[in-house]
């Protein structure tokens, strides 16, 4: 969505306009990097290119931009790979191999900051920042849902043994995906993720009777 | 080491001292929390009621007093579950699970902030913080070599077998750590940790085989 911005004054040129889309990305690459609590206003402006009425405009204050760049993350990338879970033509093994490739490579993404947006965001919250922190907390429980629901879904087609504590297991791997998130972080390559990847798949026939 | 503070100017009661340990201790309690940002040299003054050309005095500025923050974490909980891995009368399994167990411990202690000092403090941080990134980067660096030195160690002893790529499986189980770290950071209870490294634990045979 472009807003055009001083519309309303006689101009020479064409109205500035602000290109939400852009502005969101730029917003969402500081954040990533920086955190929250590292990322300012004048950052922001200066990133975005936007003046700092316009962004207040747009998204009232801090918190408002950064609940509307977690959105533009979840659309770009979090909805990408939770795709890879409702692939029906894929085995589960298929299927939850191609989720945990698809998670090391958006870490570390060469157009995007390396490590997980959620990760290093929620990281260094002050006490100040309680809701940011709650809204990052739900959004690492709706995919841990999501993860769990997969699994249901390939239990209840008996892909996963019965007595397979189907939470548990989706807990693990979780873990697995924040560790993935942090190493990326250090500067580990996509090669070396999916090195992790294929070890946790090796022992996948384990974790689903030994959990 | 306490250091006589205001020794000099006559008063009634004992001169204040400062206790170094004491200060290292609240240091590395609000730098575990909010970040090596997100912890300001005012926030610091206050949380060790040090004035802060004491802080000065003893630690040159804020990247002074983080690294004798970062030293005293290693000697209080590094250097703590690293002895797990020296622990020559436990076998291999029991002195990986003991280590585990003792990061897990330390990740949900109750005296100070979830999650691992580390990791915590190595997000978030500006272009201008390098020589932090560098310090905890090494840091991070050294906890893996330890863990590979005692896997390797172990496969001399004949307790993995001799064709496992312990330098990979070192690097798996310190993104298991890592993300027992996030997880902890998130307000997963030791117990739930503890259930994480039992699931770890009980794929170690395929760990050491498959990877």
């Amino acid at each position: 969505m472009t807003t055009a911005i001083g519309a309303q004054k006689k101009t020479r040129g064409r109205p500035k306009v602000f290109d939400r889309e852009d502005a969101l990305e730029k917003a969402m690459n500081l954040f990533w990097q920086h955190g929250y609590e590292g990322t300012s206003l004048s950052h922001l402006v200066a990133a975005t290119g936007a003046k700092a009425p316009t962004l207040y405009a747009e998204f009232t204050n801090k918190e408002g931009l950064f609940c509307a760049v977690l959105e533009h993350y979840i659309a770009r990338f979090t909805a990408q790979y939770q795709a890879c879970l409702q692939n029906k033509s894929a085995t589960f093994p298929e299927a939850l191999e191609a989720f945990l490739t698809s998670i090391a490579r958006c870490f570390t993404g060469e157009d995007t900051p390396a490590g997980c947006f959620i990760v290093s965001t929620a990281s260094g919250l002050g006490a100040s920042s309680q809701h940011i922190a709650d809204v990052l907390k739900d959004q690492h429980a709706i995919q841990d849902q999501t993860l769990t629901a997969f699994l249901q879904q390939r239990q209840q087609q008996g892909e996963i043994p019965s007595d397979c504590d189907t939470v548990h297991l989706a807990k693990y791997l979780d873990c697995f995906i924040c560790g993935m998130a942090v190493s990326a972080r250090d500067g580990v390559s996509y090669d070396a993720l999916f090195s992790l990847v294929k070890t946790t798949m090796g022992v996948l026939p384990q974790l689903i009777k030994n959990n």
